[in-house]
């Protein structure tokens, strides 16, 4: 244990904890994929080319396949490109360009919001700024966000078109959505008919435990409830095999995603068939998958447990100090007293140790009590983890002592 | 030779020459693609592991090789996905959404309209129909749009914000723009400041002469006029390599190029950067270019040749009946009498020969004097492309016959 903040900083550190990204060693793990022995023989897939233009919606075994790892209805999944990050800023693109079935667009009459439980993933929030769409903070507790406030927000106010969900391990915070909040969700009263939901299912298979969590399926309880165009899921395999070359994938209603194919056919001839196929062939079936992310957690399982044990070392008896012990996705939430978090970030900073910037988990990156940092152990090795945590906790040690 | 179009229509054919996809044998040249041998030892480049997130431009050594290439400075350019319809799109609506470097959106104020040389690309005018802007027909001769109207429209219509130009091989007609029409394209007046060409440069490498045809690089000239930011060039490898899994790219001025960048950083978090990787290592340098695409000309050439001696026997006498001899790119446009061109198709199909539709290469579908019929030889075998130019010919003279 070191025996301040100034004793740390002489170490001259150079981490980047700043993104969730995946380690070298989670990398390895797909390199396989990088093997084509076979692909070249295997170039057709249902009677098609793979190497040449067509298939809007994606191989139709590779949407059957992910259909059937995530539990939607294999007409009603999309597979098209590698970023998820980006079918949700197309689907919004498209909402404010065209509007949705059977609606005008996003941007017709007035300004228009989404509620955004916080604290909640920057990127999200930086398509709603770039786009203008008002962000309105909802509290996200450990169940979900705070279906009383949210219920309430949306039975009157139809300048709300959408809402951010990320169900599972949450990010930053691990919240993995109760039954009820998935089932309020889907049946509340909403005043705008265009209101959707995005349900960034973004660490579906990413766990961090024996147990393999599984929430409530939001398309079907959304289509039970008489609500079946109000959520649109999206999923990838960013950090399931390659983070950028991966697989992106967007689920829905049947109307929604004939709604994404009429957009999305004016933009493109389709997607990367080649990638998708090599994807199949890599990941062969669920078994498999199992066990891929199975190594994946035996990486970043160490990993989180080591900042854990460090904090508690270090900040277990601090008063108005807590952080999230989460049960699967890449991050951990560590709150700091109200008004510690940025100088906290600019202490780590100043010993070598770069964080997400303070605020990123808020809308506007205005966290109102300063308090929530975002740790992401994925890509550091476990001694660079280990001092990363030292440091952190060091430096919030030396901020609480400023104050 | 054929007695007449009813003794044709007993080989009850089913031919596709409806879109301009490159023909299997073609597609085997990229194999070695497909063989990833070495690239696992290759995954860094620049330093940068590309199995993980990020370089938003493309990977540096992409950059500088497509750079090169296309002619255009090494920072200038953006590799980014497989189609470059897709940029070209995106261009649009990020001009819809936010408005280009120093102007505001394009929807701000009063409806905006298009300059479309015709007949041109189906795809380029669709993207403009879905989006609502209004599209102005000017007439495409052989050596590009007639600049004197184009010149007299641009001058006094704020309303006109962007141009499509395919100047190398234009589809359908393959006509290539002569160094006066990109002169004028680069220098003239324009009303509106936000006026955007879109120079899709798709059939830059796709000659079918030994003569490598070169034309002046857009993005210097307008450099040169004082207008940088007016030309944004497109290209990819979709016809190079794999049609869908290719790579695209975009060439500007560096203000369009940070503003590219600042509107697709809300996008994604970087491009396929294995796929760059991939297609550097296959390309290796411009002489293994020209040597690639030399050997597409072997397949496509005949190919086109065939096409016309078959026009040439059964049309070569016929009044009013044209059609281009393309020194590139993916087409022959086949000119009839006035009125005839969907009555010619319709037959065609009740032979057995799909064709692009009737008035595809203009705006809305219409052929004013409906006589345009895009014929796409690239695909179908050599012994089908005969039998298809043939029952195409026999349609077209059934169809005169008819009137």
């Amino acid at each position: 244990m070191y025996k301040d903040y100034q004793e740390f900083t002489k170490l001259n550190l150079k981490l980047d904890m700043s993104r969730g990204k995946p380690s070298p060693e989670q990398l390895d793990l797909a390199l396989p994929l990088l093997n084509e022995a076979g692909i070249s023989d295997q170039i057709k897939s249902s009677g098609t080319d793979c190497r040449n233009y067509g298939i809007q919606l994606g191989l139709p075994e590779v949407r059957e396949f992910f259909a059937s790892l995530l539990e939607v209805p294999k007409n009603q999944i999309v597979v098209d490109g590698s970023s998820s990050l980006a079918l949700m800023h197309d689907v919004i693109a498209f909402a404010l360009l065209y509007g949705t079935p059977g609606n005008s667009s996003w941007r017709s009459d007035k300004p228009i919001s989404f509620l955004c439980p916080v604290p909640g993933y920057d990127r999200h929030f930086s398509i709603l700024e770039a786009f203008g769409i008002k962000m309105i903070n909802v509290p996200l507790l450990e169940d979900g966000p705070d279906m009383d406030v949210v219920e309430s927000l949306v039975a009157k106010d139809d300048s709300i078109k959408g809402m951010w969900c990320v169900p599972k391990y949450s990010n930053p915070t691990g919240a993995v959505y109760s039954e009820e909040v998935v089932n309020r969700l889907a049946s509340m009263n909403v005043a705008a008919d265009d209101f959707r939901i995005f349900w960034d299912d973004a660490y579906h298979f990413h766990h961090l435990t024996e147990e393999r969590i599984a929430i409530p399926n939001i398309i079907d309880i959304c289509q039970a409830a008489g609500n079946s165009d109000r959520a649109i899921v999206f999923a990838s395999t960013s950090k399931m095999t390659f983070a950028g070359s991966g697989l992106a994938m967007l689920a829905s209603s049947v109307a929604n995603v004939d709604w994404w194919q009429k957009c999305v056919s004016v933009r493109t001839i389709g997607p990367d068939k080649l990638n998708q196929l090599r994807h199949l062939l890599f990941f062969q079936n669920s078994v498999s998958v199992d066990s891929l992310m199975d190594q994946h957690r035996a990486i970043l399982k160490p990993k989180f447990d080591i900042v854990d044990s460090v904090f508690e070392e270090y900040l277990g008896k601090i008063e108005g100090v807590s952080w999230s012990k989460p049960l699967g996705g890449y991050f951990i939430d560590l709150i700091t007293p109200p008004g510690l978090a940025k100088r906290t970030i600019e202490l780590a900073k100043n010993a070598g140790i770069i964080l997400t910037p303070a605020g990123a988990t808020f809308p506007y990156g205005l966290d109102p009590e300063d308090k929530h940092i975002r740790i992401a152990p994925s890509y550091p090795s476990l001694e660079e983890i280990k001092l990363a945590a030292e440091g952190v906790s060091l430096s919030l040690l030396q901020a609480i002592e400023e104050k």
